[in-house]
């Protein structure tokens, strides 16, 4: 419906908050994109910019004259125009830098050189600067000067530096705090000099920690020689939060993260993320088959063994799955350190017990339902026990060992717990069937 | 070692930023911070609540002498308080209420009376409002009284509210753009009157989304009558997304939310928490036994089929896994809709044709390699490529199955998805034997 300017022109007067316009614009198909990216006049390109999803951004800047896209560019703010640019080859790149301004190449040349993932990568250069001889009343002017570039963001503008003619950060003051303070008394006086900082290479996620820890609204962002180049802003928390936590989650089900947002992954990619790991534990799960062929002459003499294959496993799976999930989200959130390790395996043994009791009641019971002979029945209820405990005693460990390996935990998903209980579940099952059943000698 | 007044107050000297002091504090064990709040002087007390998680406050809270108590919970950030004297016992939360002055008093009961998990419940009170009709300089002068209520917080002063006589919202303006403006302008004049809001009794998780993706520092929370309650302030989101994503991680898991930090949860609690759904899906996967028995015929005759029982429920599980886990984290992203429904399974099938293709190949060399006749190595690769196809299926539909029905997708865990394609898959593996091999009468 986008398809003239004048329309285009209509929507923006009737529909001015950037919020509802990211949702209509997120309904667009690729090709209602494409024709506004061509029809839409560059100033109102730039109105738009900043409501739009990067990755639909992106294919804008790639379709749209080069004189929309360079317009968008200039205009977004310039953490966001190097991500946008960090996504296009290198040519296509070159070509939107060509039509900017010099000012603005400079910026996002500066932040480009920064490894993607790095605080530095994240931050906005545009910050407010004093001198730590100047007087409170000066550098509120130099705040008002610096009006214009500090735009609506009130992140930006929210702290005010000490610095000196190299750039050394000397301390930090809360534009509030310089409000309120007599006007004449000195900068450097008013500041607080501990300034909480990272390095330009620390990685992102640590930088979004700093940040919410310590409640900043902005973070500066530091040379090996303390020379500030810039701030984090806390409005990136929750992206950077969120791009962590849909990794996790994708982790956490047995495959690798995408890095795109699902809708635009082709089938292809999405392929190439999950074969990995389901081939892996293909692999690790056909140990399964090896136990089960062993057992081959007991499976004979007591078919009704196979009958409780897959809820013993599936049982013991599932206990496994709850630990690991727990645990892996608590040693996240810091509230399990590696030196709880006695703590947590002691709790999760001592719930594992009940568990176990309360399951293999259950198991039990559905063996009595299925008419199978009483000694069954308690091989049964003696296996899901047993393998309730080996469950919850592997997947405590686990996670700690690899945290105690320096491994992120979160590389352990419910699949692979599940499949390192299910073939040593089976064994468990077929010793305690061995043990118990006449017919296997018991 | 923090046993005497004295040690405190070296402690305190010599750790003076708060998040190391609340790292050291958490190292702590239940008794030493018993013996903490003890012996610590009311001053000393309240320096230390801001920097204590939540759950140890509370503790301390119950163990210290009322005056202790009292002057920490006078102290802290009133949302804070509250939520702390949400977990004690009314008894107790009207003994501390009694020691309080009567203005904090008032604060916390009007904060506790909002249901937990309400945006009002998460609210600052103290916000800084002037009249419509007042000037910039009169404005900037009520923010310097209100100085000290303030405190050090940057984000309960970064606007400032017009209100009417009866406290009705009329518009905001940044602290900053107010300073900025010529100081005999007319507040109603620079402020933006359509002032994004909450309601009181709005979903903390929603709020926490308003203020995210308007980047705003604070978002209002007005009543039914759009008069000013308070502020929801940035800082308090990243808990807010914590809690939920710990929320959304158990449940993936398999078990519910367990809403106490794992270290603080009992096994008892642990147990209450993860039993349920493991006997639910216990039930629902006791279907196989029923399955198995009915084909006892066929594994009678050909034992081998047994062998692959793990392996091809354990490659659907997981293939459907994989595709829930991914799903469920785009649609609370919001990056895959309902109307998105024909894609998402357009997308899901054909992903599923080619990891039916693998998993085919793989299942079939494992069966070589297991020494089976070569009409079992047939059933096996396709009863795996037949099982992808239906779990790629049936987790892609289910998410979206429940959104449409208006339940959230995240009560699909990784188990029961298992669950659900384990029964099913056992079905399917019987059938292509039947089919395809002879001594079944294929």
């Amino acid at each position: 419906a986008l398809g003239t300017p004048k329309a285009i022109e209509l929507w923006l007067d009737l529909v001015d908050d950037p919020v509802d316009r990211a949702d209509q614009l997120t309904d667009l198909t690729r090709e209602e994109v494409v024709q506004l990216a061509r029809t839409i006049p560059p100033a109102q390109a730039a109105d738009l910019v900043d409501t739009l999803d990067l990755h639909v951004a992106v294919d804008a800047t790639r379709i749209a004259p080069p004189e929309n896209a360079a317009a968008m560019l200039t205009r977004m703010e310039s953490d966001r125009a190097a991500a946008l640019l960090r996504e296009l080859d290198p040519p296509e790149r070159e070509r939107l830098l060509a039509a900017m301004p010099t000012e603005r190449v400079q910026v996002l040349r500066g932040l480009l050189q920064w490894p993607e993932g790095s605080a530095a990568a994240h931050m906005v250069p545009d910050v407010v600067t004093v001198q730590d001889s100047a007087t409170a009343r000066e550098a509120i002017h130099e705040v008002r000067t610096h009006k214009a570039k500090l735009r609506q963001d009130s992140h930006i503008g929210a702290y005010v530096f000490a610095v000196d003619d190299e750039q050394h950060l000397h301390g930090v003051v809360s534009f509030r705090d310089l409000v309120l303070a007599d006007p004449d008394v000195v900068v450097h006086n008013l500041v607080e000099h501990d300034v909480i900082t990272v390095e330009a290479l620390t990685d992102q996620e640590e930088a979004a920690k700093v940040l919410v820890k310590h409640r900043l609204l902005a973070l500066p962002v530091v040379d090996g020689d303390n020379r500030l180049l810039g701030v984090v802003t806390s409005d990136d928390v929750s992206d950077i939060v969120e791009e962590e936590a849909t990794e996790d989650a994708e982790r956490q089900g047995g495959s690798q993260p995408l890095e795109v947002p699902y809708m635009r992954a082709s089938p292809w990619l999405l392929w190439r993320k999950r074969i990995v790991w389901l081939l892996v534990l293909f692999v690790a799960e056909a140990y399964t088959g090896t136990v089960l062929q062993a057992f081959e002459d007991e499976l004979d003499a007591v078919v009704a063994l196979a009958f409780f294959i897959p809820l013993l496993i599936g049982t013991g799976g599932n206990t496994g799955t709850q630990i690991t999930t727990t645990l892996i989200r608590a040693m996240a959130t810091e509230n399990v350190r590696l030196r709880d390790v006695g703590r947590v395996i002691s709790k999760e043994l001592t719930t594992g017990v009940f568990i176990a009791a309360a399951m293999a009641t259950a198991g039990f019971i559905r063996a009595w339902t299925l008419g199978v002979e009483s000694q069954v029945m308690i091989t049964v209820a003696v296996a899901l026990a047993c393998i309730v405990l080996w469950s919850s005693l592997i997947a405590s460990m686990i996670p700690l060992l690899l945290k105690k390996l320096r491994v992120d935990p979160a590389v352990v998903s419910g699949p692979m717990i599940a499949t390192v209980v299910d073939g040593t579940g089976l064994l468990i099952y077929f010793e305690v069937a061995r043990w118990l059943l006449p017919e296997l000698g018991g």
